[in-house]
């Protein structure tokens, strides 16, 4: 029976999350039972939504609740199986959380899932053919819904959603212009991720100098915005919409620290006739299995070329997490556990 | 050839409207050209979204131009005409601005339409059954898009879009609760314009009293919200709906006169999966006659008992707008020109 060395939710963040919220245990792996299968995970992917399960207000899913495993998408490979759908060797993608080892219903619909690594690294599959590539998709296709030749901006565009959501909107004949913290990932943005421009927040840190930018960038307005991010990125990106822009909210990380960010100028919804639409993608399977067609072959092609940030063992896991919350991360944040 | 009284922009408004932003002036009426109709107009109507187009910056439509008669729809009678399609006597609707008559292509597509008044009052086809109507029913239709006992709420709940608004939404078996200002208004709005419950906003001045007087009148939250106003009242909406809601953006008059007003926590369109759209309905032709057949009917048939303040004379139009964008005003505010 090996071991398995897990991290738990030890207690809630007062404002910035620590490392002291978290909590490294060690635990025997329990038997089987019939119709399980113990999972050893490869890969432990971290996701900003984690520091909103992390509190214990209101929010669009349960909280993560105090001395359990953290929450979390995983990759690894079945080790031992007491399920006839799961042999000893398969290669598995799942929500294992933030831990070496997890025991799995095979049965329970939706749990575990077979993947195919002969074209698609393992690791892909908690990235651009997996929930972040997904996320992409459906704010791209079913919220903003582009036109050829439309302009469209994302943030947090060197991460797993952004890059995606860049191949996926240049394979529509959009103009894509990413926003990113720093010249080494405005640059990579460019020449790896196919981003027609990319903005460094840094260079500009207010309303004022990221609207000029934004002017600069999307001469002829923008018309779709995949917002990531919040605070004032947004509020510069409403100022250059064009009439009838559509914006698909699926992050609003500047505000999970503390109180809320509020929106400055909300007036612009009705001048320009916008449409905002806040989503999570766990709530829309129906699209997944169109969506990871569509993302693994752009990834089984080359034309998106998602990059990765790799900590090394479970330790490493609560120090890399909040890195990711400041943007320390370039490309998906994933944990190595095997 | 009569003379013609007309209400001109006069110079734009630093913060508030005031009466001397208006000038009164008294002209011939022109001689007619080929194709050219007179129009004695009867009542001018009053709406919020003139105060958007006194301002000089950017907004949904161009802005009124200084010296120019102020934009308004009108309803009235032909009293001269040189096109066939027309024969004095006429009743007719169109945007005659704030003037005593107008001289009208009866050939430019929309610019008159004869209404018929055997069941509809011709003043109502300025309000339940003209712009205001639609604007109720598109946001209501289109946007909201509201299930049988779903709970809608609607702010500036006794005006012209408001009693439209719940109306329409009765008739889908929605349950409807108003925002209005003051008891009377409130009372009204329940007793006559069958909305279930009504609050009153000057007795919930901010967000925490507010949010709680929705609480109790939307025990099963907030389905879907129709927003003329703006401010906290938006605000506290956010923080009643349920997962999925859908708000229609038609109008943010509190934040017309100075700086814009913020939107506290933007984040609940993402934590409550949200969709807001702003619109106007004049972008929207294609509804026009589904629409306006189904307020007529309600209005015909009794179901619809639009209320009207009405200001008498032409001179009498700024201070009765001026009243209007503080909620003076009781029901849809007309002016009555001859």
């Amino acid at each position: 029976m090996p071991q398995n060395r897990q991290i738990l939710l030890d207690n809630r963040p007062e404002g910035e999350a620590v490392a002291s919220n978290f909590k490294l245990v060690s635990t025997d792996t329990p038997a089987l039972k019939d119709g399980e299968v113990l999972v050893r995970h490869h890969y432990l992917s971290l996701d900003p939504y984690m520091r909103g399960r992390m509190n214990d207000s209101k929010s669009y899913a349960a909280s993560q609740p105090l001395g359990e495993v953290m929450i979390g998408g995983t990759v690894g490979e079945v080790v031992e199986s007491k399920n006839p759908k799961f042999a000893v060797g398969d290669q598995v993608v799942g929500m294992g959380g933030w831990q070496e080892y997890s025991v799995v219903d095979g049965n329970a619909p939706g749990m575990l899932r077979k993947v195919d690594t002969t074209h698609v690294p393992l690791s892909h599959y908690l990235g651009a053919v997996g929930m972040p590539g997904v996320t992409a998709w459906y704010g791209l296709v079913k919220i903003i819904a582009p036109k050829e030749g439309n302009t469209l901006v994302v943030s947090a565009a060197t991460g797993a959603v952004g890059s995606a959501f860049a191949a996926l909107a240049k394979a529509r004949g959009c103009r894509v212009v990413g926003i990113a913290g720093g010249p080494e990932k405005c640059k990579y943005a460019v020449d790896e991720l196919h981003f027609d421009a990319c903005i460094d927040y840094r260079q500009h840190p207010d309303v004022k100098t990221m609207s000029k930018a934004l002017k600069d960038a999307c001469p002829n307005g923008i018309d779709g915005y995949f917002e990531n991010v919040g605070g004032y990125i947004l509020d510069s990106v409403l100022l250059r919409t064009n009439a009838f822009a559509r914006i698909a909210l699926c992050g609003m990380i500047a505000g999970y620290d503390g109180a809320p960010l509020p929106l400055q100028n909300p007036a612009l919804i009705l001048v320009n006739r916008l449409m905002i639409q806040g989503f999570i993608v766990s709530e829309h399977m129906e699209v997944w299995p169109e969506a990871l067609k569509e993302l693994g072959t752009l990834v089984g092609t080359g034309k998106l070329k998602p990059r990765e940030t790799v900590a090394q063992g479970i330790e490493s896991a609560p120090e890399a997490f909040l890195g990711l919350l400041k943007g320390k991360n370039f490309g998906k944040q994933l944990v190595k556990l095997s």
